[in-house]
């Protein structure tokens, strides 16, 4: 029987089945619940490639997971063997030279920012889940988070990669270089792919030199137009050193009251909210009065209506911990639509102002908030509906309204389940049957989290 | 008959055959000259997508071409159509605002260089060949140049892409976004494939601000240690604004004497000659007199032993136009073997003298120099072998070293039909297997550029 089987693989303590399974049948969000059928554990490729060749020659799905925290039922295993990377969480290799580190799919986000600070080195990828995520779940979809203006998503952040394919086959990708043009963008291929292509099992990340000074503010502002044009002045006058721009509505900071008691606003919110940071590298630059020098012009104009400039660690410490509650403040709520829009950054507050009437049509006791990564035009629009059986027309409007824009219906959080509806209706129909032939092709077994990302057609 | 259903479609003067096919029969390097059986001009995605479905109806191959400066044999076509994309030759739309052009395959690099220019905007990609190559090229190639080193390479100036199928079908992935989480990574699966999965009619880049002040030197130093510590110490002194890190030996100017007698080198070379560009955005800075200061103390420990650094438009100009005629300089030879390598960067040196040995056992009268991309780890490493006869073991025996060592046999030029039979040797096989799968999975008929990139089982 294939549970035994993947017992004298992995010893009898890393196949988990019934009560001991706890803690891996559910989403952040709420909208998902399974019982899987057993989830598995892994310590290294070698037994990855074990499981999936059982797997393959049993016609047995897979659900890999790293972390846990994706948010689009990406991870979603009802019946299904899940295979959890967390003990796949040695760091191989670290070259501060180089400046790459080459990790396991189970090392955790956080471990990979402490243990490169001490070399002077950053990865720049950052988002409220850090403490969670691991490198096979940052990966698989692509994450972005507060940094991406900068440095990139995920993607631009990996060099190389080891990914186990559907019949056991091991692929090995792990390149440090940062040109190799031998053949097709394989790398590129797996990540993003949510597991539907392969589990990745290691990878080589590219870490940037960490800023030798920063500047963080808080910044109140009457709108979009202030805050864009704000923007520029601001990567103009520091020759695009803002790491961070970052919008929270005023509906943030009374939900904040309301969730987190203990915390307050250092400023009186305004309609637009902006956590800003720039930081350098050059020796000898002094970013905190660059900053201030560039907000005295729009303060005094009125541009700005209120801002705190961080002048110590704990202060920054304080406007980036409220920024990364932000998905534990806003996701709270039961019916809940979540979603992960971008835009061209022009087109922010109209598509808001349309999205607001279209979404007050649908459910006229529909409550709205929308944050975001506004330096990528990526907005987290998060509707809570007056019942139940709005959740379905509300995300499929958005969906439309970002497509109809010239936007995305999936900025940074991936298909998984959740968006499998708006990749069908809106996802261009030749690249769809072009991703239903490399499915396919890269897993004629359908074993590897099948249903997901791709929708059937 | 299949000629005269393209004349229906394209009109008469754009089925060339015959003498009119002059100059799409040879590659720049000598290596590969062909006959094809006909060039097609399309002017539009509809006659490039009408031509698709012909030759996919009669099973008949098709090799894209654009500017035809690719140095792989990559557009070789012995009796097959080609497609010539130099008729889709439009800019459809430049943002200045939001950065982005949107480019037909046909745009000639340069064109883009000029046109965004005068709106204080750069498309960092340049190279040698930037007169001639064209989107569609230097996208299929993921082609890199001399400023990857700040800037990344071709894939990491696009956007969006648009591209023809092997059926006929357009594929529009023709986002202007930064952010776009909807599935598989198609874009990047059609960078760098050489035309062997569909035939790129236009794309969306990503463009940055042109730098306000530059500084451009040519040093000579006395070997790669002092090379490679002067390029960390740049990097930290000046934030990581150096754009091109430039390697010449002191073997290219006795070419270069002799190939361009009327051009004088004006330092006197060293065996490492860099040359150097820093820039900047930031509103103040001075990058020269800051170039300047970073070079004094290696000046006096005679870690440099000479330097230039361009005092005007014209002085910078002249430094480029030199380290650009690399390619005529260096590729006027028969017989000739003409390679493309990454390296890790500590290894450049250990890699050069192992080769040079290597070379010299396998054919002790054979000459060699390296060119290269140094900040990037990539070398053009050019053998002038005493016969023929050498040209196929000193080519394998350079991708075997540089895959030894940790290295890519073909860094940014491609695959083509040069480097065939190291990827059937050196790259990993389940790549291969994976690569294998998608070209049939995406191009059942194997009509589009076949026997290319990816070698046969
Ligand atoms: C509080 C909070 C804040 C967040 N903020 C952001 C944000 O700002 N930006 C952002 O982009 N995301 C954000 N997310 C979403 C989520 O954290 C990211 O998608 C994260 O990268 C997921 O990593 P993980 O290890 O938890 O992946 P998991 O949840 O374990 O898996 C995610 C997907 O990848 C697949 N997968 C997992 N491991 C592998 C593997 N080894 N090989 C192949 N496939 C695999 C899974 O099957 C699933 O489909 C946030 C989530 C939370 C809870
Ligand atoms: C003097 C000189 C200097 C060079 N320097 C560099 C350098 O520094 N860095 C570098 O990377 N390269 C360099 N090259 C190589 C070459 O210029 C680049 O590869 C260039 O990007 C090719 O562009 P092209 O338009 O000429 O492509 P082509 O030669 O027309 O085609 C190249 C490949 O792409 C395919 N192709 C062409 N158009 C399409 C399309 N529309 N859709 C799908 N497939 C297509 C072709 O079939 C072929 O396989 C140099 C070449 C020369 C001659």
């Amino acid at each position: 029987m294939l549970l035994d089987r993947l017992r004298d693989l992995l010893g009898h303590d890393h196949v988990l089945t019934g009560a001991d399974m706890a803690g891996f049948g559910e989403e952040f969000t709420g909208h998902y619940h399974w019982q899987p059928l057993a989830v598995l554990r892994p310590a290294t490729t070698e037994e990855v490639s074990g499981i999936l060749r059982l797997a393959s020659e049993s016609g047995t799905p897979v659900v890999p997971v790293s972390g846990g925290t994706g948010l689009n039922g990406g991870h979603e295993a009802e019946g299904r063997l899940m295979i959890s990377l967390a003990r796949m969480n040695r760091i191989r290799d670290f070259n501060p030279a180089a400046r790459t580190i080459a990790v396991e799919a189970g090392v955790i986000l956080q471990t990979i920012h402490d243990h490169v600070a001490e070399a002077g080195l950053m990865f720049p990828l950052s988002f409220g889940a850090k403490g969670s995520a691991m490198v096979g779940g940052f990966l698989s979809t692509n994450a972005g988070g507060s940094n991406v203006v900068r440095y990139g998503n995920a993607r631009a952040l990996c060099l190389g990669l080891e990914v186990v394919m559907a019949d056991g086959a091991v692929m090995n990708l792990m390149t440090a270089l940062h040109k190799d043009n031998t053949g097709y963008d394989l790398r590129d291929l797996m990540i993003g792919a949510e597991g539907t292509l392969g589990v990745i099992t290691a990878a080589m990340l590219h870490l940037v030199p960490a800023p030798t000074a920063r500047a963080t503010a808080l910044l109140a502002l009457p709108g979009f137009a202030q805050a864009l044009s704000l923007l520029n002045r601001v990567q103009a006058g520091t020759g695009g050193a803002v790491e961070a721009y970052e919008y929270l509505p005023d509906l943030f900071f009374d939900r904040m009251a309301k969730y987190k008691p203990d915390w307050t606003c250092p400023i009186t919110p305004a309609p637009v909210n902006i956590l800003l940071e720039i930081a350098t590298t050059v020796p000898g630059d002094t970013p905190q009065s660059r900053l201030e020098d560039l907000l005295e012009a729009p303060l005094e104009a009125g541009d700005i209506l209120d801002a705190v400039v961080a002048s110590s660690d704990a202060q920054r410490n304080y406007l980036w911990h409220m920024r990364e509650s932000a998905a534990e403040v806003s996701l709270n709520e039961d019916p809940l639509v979540d979603t992960d829009v971008s835009l061209p950054l022009d087109l922010i507050e109209p598509w808001l102002n349309r999205m607001n009437a279209e979404v007050a049509r649908l459910d006229p006791k529909a409550r709205m908030m929308a944050i975001g990564h506004l330096g990528d035009g990526n907005l987290h629009y998060t509707v809570y509906p007056s019942d139940k059986g709005f959740v379905a027309p509300i995300r499929d409007a958005i969906s439309r309204e970002a497509v109809v824009m010239g936007g995305s219906f999936s900025a940074e959080h991936g298909v998984g389940l959740s968006k499998l509806g708006s990749m069908a209706k809106y996802k261009d129909p030749v690249a769809l049957r072009t991703m239903r032939a490399i499915k396919a092709a890269l897993d004629p077994k359908n074993i590897l989290n099948p249903g997901k990302t791709v929708p059937e057609a």
